[in-house]
């Protein structure tokens, strides 16, 4: 077998007790004995995080940034220290390091800093050593030597960033579950774990609702090509590779279909349909730092219309308020809320060649009665808005219509 | 009120929940207001370094060095992050920071580094800026910038350091007694707190196993001359200054009767009175790092002699072991041990002036029908190894006749 340069990345699951510690060291182990290089970047165990997050907002319920940073980083450090001295256990010789130490500069944006540079000196001289090292994910320092943390899925952001920099020859991201999936399992028994994916296809899942990897660290790897294997750290199975171009399969329209049961819809009604009033809307919603997702205004008629938008449920609140005051100001009608929605979604790069795509989603809907409220439509996605009850009827539905439960 | 520079040190106990990390956020805030200038350093909470260790026992009980130090430092982390959100959380401005963040270099003994030098340029920009500056104890980083910890009392040790290097006006260690007592108060009811001792006699105390600061730290203070306050983080009173010299206390002979019943006492019968037959029996017991402490050799009669002398509890098996391997390699008798023992102890800078001390304190032992089976002095104490049945009658004696309970 090749000499390779991998690249690991275990996730708070899979290292959230001692078993659980011990079980990642000889998967890690087994990876050496083929001799291979190995970089593991490793996520806190289990609940540290959230421990950590609820033990400062006991202290400081609006706690430093730059302090929160300090706190959680210790989450992953305890991880990389706990997994070196497993595999020690074993007989292989590895080395933990926390982001600062590998040389992960990053902006100054606290609980959310962006990459900015690594160095990977200190990595590249452990590994010409024969160690396997052992990087602690989700942070990293700023060039006054704070300690930042990455955000939400910085883990992944981790591995990523070290691959390319690395320039190893595969990123794999271990999780609970065995690979991305032609959609939920939990909703649909027939789905199909997907043998490769494009990096667009997983962005677009990924804002679509998908959980598996975020957006951010997907976009890095699409940005500087590299190949990503999302895979269990429970099992041997091969998992899915997510990589620029999947060649042997022309003829899959689609990928999957997604779910996301997170959002709410607002709709204010009899808009006056004049230049400026959607911009003074969402520019209001924006500036409040309410993430808008789904926008739609029908075709306007007696110079007014309807014009309906999706936000996360955790910000409904704020949105309606919000818009409400909106409203008022630019002389318009009502405002609707509705939370009991769910956002139905197909997802293929093939659609953009396959055309009929988007007639045959609305004709499976109306064949199964559901009634579309929202359509919103990308380069590879195509995405319903439907009454939340309907919701595993449709995954169902458009999951067997578009053939993704054969192969 | 003049502006004074101070260190204060939290041990484990003063910052080991929520509230008395509150408490110790308002007791800096308090000395803050009164216009001085603040570095604080602090222990992991409570148990924190205990639990990280048991849980690195269950995955290597033989971890590497490196990595146990790269899991302990994150306890003190911990707690800076917590303390400073605590006292923001009071109003004031308070930036926290690891041992490598304010540049303590130390040599690479991993778990027991001794601390080379420290760069003091970022606290003083943080002091200058008029910030409260919260620093990691027990921990510091190699010029390699690997994690090291400073082992046993190391918190103590950052903090004199600190205040040596900063040139502060005092450094107040804060634990959970109210300072240095005559002798323990669970023993004596009577026994009084000390308003004033010199390095020595507590460097002496130390050895004699009080436990209040660790010898490491004292010596430190000793040599750059870093008044020490030893004081409670549960009240305001004041507590016991550790000082150079005690100069209006000349009349005062002791200051404090010392217990210590961790000891074991082994002798070795009828040993040839020949040259070199000692050295190689504690060279070898060197060479296995038993820590021997007294030793007493009797005068010889009949060409041979008996040799006593104690160690730790904790060493007295391997102890045991070596000492009868050599005492049959040097045609020496038996070897006897005896757990049951205690060590009485009288200290103060005062006996090196004032003769007569051990008599009175082998006469009170004799009154009180107590026997002394070894006895041991240096320049400021004298110890006596005595049945352990007898020990808390021989320190309230002793206590009562050097008049400690009087003032």
């Amino acid at each position: 077998m090749q000499k390779r340069l991998i690249v690991q990345k275990f996730g708070g699951s899979s290292v959230a007790n001692v078993e659980r510690i011990q079980n990642v060291a000889k998967r890690v182990v087994k990876y050496r004995k083929n001799g291979h290089d190995l970089v593991v970047v490793v996520s806190a165990l289990g609940d540290t995080t959230d421990e950590l997050i609820d033990l400062a907002s006991k202290i400081n319920s609006d706690a430093s940034e730059r302090e929160m940073d300090m706190l959680l980083s210790t989450g992953e450090q305890i991880s990389v220290a706990l997994l070196a001295m497993a595999i020690h256990k074993l007989g292989y010789e590895a080395i933990s390091f926390t982001g600062a130490q590998v040389g992960i500069i990053t902006d100054k944006n606290h609980t959310r800093a962006k990459i900015v540079k690594i160095n990977g000196d200190r990595i590249k001289e452990a590994l010409k050593k024969g160690k396997i090292v052992i990087v602690a994910g989700f942070q990293g320092m700023t060039l006054d030597q704070d300690i930042t943390t990455l955000g939400r899925g910085g883990s992944d952001l981790t591995a990523v960033a070290l691959a390319k920099e690395l320039a190893a020859d595969e990123c794999e991201i271990y999780t609970d579950v065995e690979g991305i999936f032609t959609t939920d399992p939990r909703i649909e028994p027939k789905a199909r774990k997907i043998d490769a994916i494009t990096y667009d296809e997983m962005l677009e899942m990924a804002s679509l609702g998908a959980q598996v990897m975020q957006a951010r660290s997907i976009e890095v790897a699409k940005k500087f090509n590299v190949p990503i294997q999302c895979r269990s750290s429970f099992s041997d199975k091969p998992g899915t590779m997510i990589i620029k171009e999947v060649k042997h399969m022309e003829d899959v329209v689609l990928s999957a279909v997604t779910l996301n049961r997170n959002e709410a819809k607002i709709t204010i009604c009899t808009v006056p349909d004049k230049p400026g009033v959607a911009a003074k809307i969402f520019k209001e919603l924006a500036e409040a730092e309410v993430n808008v997702d789904m926008i739609v205004q029908n075709v306007s008629h007696l110079r007014q219309t309807d014009i309906s938008f999706t936000v996360a449920k955790s910000g409904a609140l704020k949105a309606i308020k919000l818009t409400k005051k909106v409203a008022k100001a630019i002389g318009a009608g009502e405002v609707l809320e509705d939370e009991d929605i769910a956002r139905v979604s197909v997802v293929g790069v093939g659609m953009k060649s396959h055309p009929g795509v988007a007639a045959t989603m609305f004709d499976t809907m109306a064949k199964n009665k559901i009634n579309i409220e929202m359509i919103s439509t990308s380069d590879i996605s195509i995405s319903c808005i439907i009454k939340n009850q309907l919701a595993e009827k449709a995954v169902k539905a458009l999951h067997h219509e578009f053939g993704l439960d054969k192969r």
